[in-house]
């Protein structure tokens, strides 16, 4: 096995034990970036020559016995609206020409502090406003959809070009890319992971988190972003946590909510098939499964967009007076949608959201979390606009994308998206947990012990 | 002394110590509704046989040696926008016409618990949306207007027709009118008061708090009225804290910041002359002056307003499209308004709300609490619409009379209106203190402290 092809914790393992370098390991990654990157374009920076200095450094630190932890030497992607200091932060658009971040991100930093190697910048869709991320090519073909917004982390975790990555999550950008690229995805509970430094879409509704190959290497990866920032007006003060999941940990009696509406409706049935196989496992696993009811379902759709539209618009008010033309035709018209939209629009959007929280607060004490399809079908060609559902219903492709991710993000709520199984044209699948505020180990224990039933997944052949 | 001239501690006194019965106090109270209220219309309902059960009750209560506090059998006005069971809940609003009350609301209860007896509802500018209260005449001179939105619960307090009573405060509707008619209000903390059955006007700016005639009454109120209920989503959980001031406080080493702009920029003189006296007096008590700078001042005006207007119309939204024409033309226009706010208008004052309050907290670091006036000029005639200062600037005569409070309710700061003598014409003058989140306590203590070095006040006359 090549060093780009280990998992988080396997890697971590070896350079603590020096089986490993992390010169090696970063020299292994940079070369399949060489590799699978003009085929993928995951990448808008690779900074090579900065991720080979990071690593000798880390080597010597690990030569006089010095390791901070899981994540020394090991080589990450960072979504390219995360600030990293000296480098510019594009969000994959041309309004950013000629920008460059003075100061790290608190994940950056957060990250170098526990010993990452920042090895470059991946694609996001346009200023994270999409779920395509139309420069970058799905990892099991590249002529499929990547997903987004955080497209280009999950494209590079899955073909081997970063260990772990970084993405945003608004409306499912990272779940949506984990799941059509067959890796795992966290959006953490809202305000466990600071966003100073990080460009926003929606700011009540951002949320910034891990893609990794493996859901416990999801959770070494939260450990070291999670905790406050006070630079980040919703960060919240929260205790540390140990996040990583026991080796053989024990669901018996964990309560599993299963959706009797909503999630499988106008979903794919190779999805459902394989999200219902993956919640028969739950069961055999000792978990307790409960149909439940979600709540306000009607609401869901006109509150993400309620919330979301206005507050992008907000954010680019003064970019799109001056320089309109700047931007791609998608995002531009969603920018300019927000200019039209009242204020009691916007209000009724944060009302409902208010009502959707306590209701899926009382849902949540009836179990200890949601399981659900991630995406409601896999990655389309790159270049289809609509999707067609046998009833006849007709969404254009980023509706679907979005829709069984916003309740998370409504809600604040924590969402874990685990890889289970492919398609028959091979294309991932993806499931996803939704726990209770601050419930993410719950999560990642009953994750981890799905991910075990089943064999270790290989890298995607970026072909 | 007539009972009804009792202020709340000395009544309290008089109840426990056996020499004035809830009956008689109630008794005094109601005559002396019957005696100015035909003049300044403070009330929209008298319930003076529930009054008198009540208070029986408490007579009964008391003769056992069963005492509930300082409420114990005291008589209260509630600003009719305030649930009480089996009462309307008129909002002094013709839309309300028919309306009836089925529970208490929690400030209600809390007083009944307390011991107090609800002797009726008095007057509001309709539904909170204005500072003048025009059904009711101010309590020094029944040609000028009381101010608002507790217009009524303020004239009651000063004429003697309650011993206390509850308010609400948007944008200066507790302090404003306490100021016109020469009586203490408190604007407590956001949060602090539950407003569980309280009409709302804006959610994010509302505020429940007590009219009085001392400060050491306001505390009394504040003691049955603080604490958290979660069917108010604001409500914060707070520990319970003894309000009342020290008989002989020590003001020794506390900071008052004495704005060097905006307080008292556009500010009629003799009001600046009494509150700088007001000032030099709380030096002269041991407190240590320090100019301070007000933040962010150009923003004030657009961010409450901004806030408010399309709150106040999302909550009337049903009635402005089904009875339009029962409202009163000033509330209609300022309603109808709020329709054509955009999302990016809102939400740009929410964002300045966000700045402002970490500003304040900034300032509040140097300065123990800020003083100024609490409005900048005493009661206008009734009917006069605008006012004009010496530069020749014209503002309508509502936005002076916010204009000063407003700070308070976008920061959700504590602040404390106290009488500081009246002008040439009798109208009485109000000193406002703005203090630390939850920091009720150190304002009643040195709006105590002023207060015990000037003389006792008499009760307006209500000519």
């Amino acid at each position: 096995m090549k060093p780009h092809e280990l998992t988080l914790a396997a890697a971590a393992n070896e350079i603590r034990e020096r089986r490993l370098s992390p010169v090696e390991l970063v020299d292994s990654v940079l070369d399949r970036i060489g590799q699978v990157d003009p085929r993928v374009r995951a990448y808008v920076t690779v900074a090579a020559e900065q991720a080979r200095s990071a690593a000798r450094t880390t080597e010597r630190e690990a030569v006089r016995g010095v390791f901070r932890g899981p994540l020394h030497g090991v080589p990450a992607g960072l979504k390219d609206l995360i600030d990293v200091a000296d480098m510019p932060t594009t969000a994959s658009s041309r309004v950013r020409a000629g920008h460059r971040a003075t100061t790290d991100s608190t994940v950056a930093a957060r990250l170098r502090a526990a010993g990452a190697v920042l090895v470059g910048k991946t694609h996001t869709h346009e200023f994270a406003y999409g779920l395509t991320t139309p420069q970058t090519g799905n990892a099991w073909d590249n002529g499929r959809v990547a997903g987004g917004s955080s497209g280009g982390s999950a494209v590079a975790v899955a073909a081997g070009a970063a260990t772990f990555a970084l993405g945003t999550d608004t409306g499912g950008s990272i779940r949506v890319p984990a799941a059509l690229n067959g890796v795992v995805g966290l959006k953490p509970t809202y305000g466990l992971v600071p966003r100073h430094g990080v460009t926003s879409l929606s700011w009540s509704l951002d949320h910034v988190g891990p893609l990794t190959r493996t859901v416990e290497d999801a959770a070494l990866v939260l450990a070291a972003l999670a905790g406050h920032d006070p630079r980040d007006p919703a960060s919240l003060v929260t205790p540390a946590v140990d996040h990583r999941p026991e080796q053989e940990p024990d669901l018996t009696g964990v309560r599993v909510g299963v959706p009797g509406n909503y999630y499988f409706d106008h979903v794919d049935p190779e999805v459902a098939a394989a999200v219902h196989q993956a919640v028969a496992e739950l069961e055999a696993l000792g978990t307790r499964l409960i149909e439940v009811d979600i709540p306000m379902t009607r609401y869901l759709q006109a509150t993400q967009w309620g919330l979301m539209v206005p507050e992008a618009t907000a954010y680019h008010e003064r970019t799109l007076r001056t320089v309109p033309e700047l931007y791609q035709a998608d995002v531009r018209i969603l920018l300019e949608a927000g200019e039209l939209m009242s204020a009691g629009d916007y209000l009724r959007a944060q009302r409902a959201r208010t009502l959707m929280r306590d209701a899926w607060a009382r849902l949540l004490e009836e179990v200890d979390m949601i399981v659900a399809p991630a995406v409601p079908m896999t990655a389309v060609p790159a270049g289809q606009e609509t999707v067609t559902w046998p009833d006849g219903t007709v969404e254009s492709v980023s509706d679907p994308y979005v829709r069984l991710s916003a309740p998370a993000n409504i809600t604040g709520l924590p969402a874990l998206s685990v890889p289970v199984g492919h398609d028959p044209a091979g294309m991932p699948i993806g499931m996803q947990l939704i726990g209770r505020p601050l419930g993410e180990r719950t999560l990642l224990r009953v994750g981890h012990a799905y991910e075990r039933t089943q064999p270790a997944r290989a890298l995607a052949q970026a072909a």
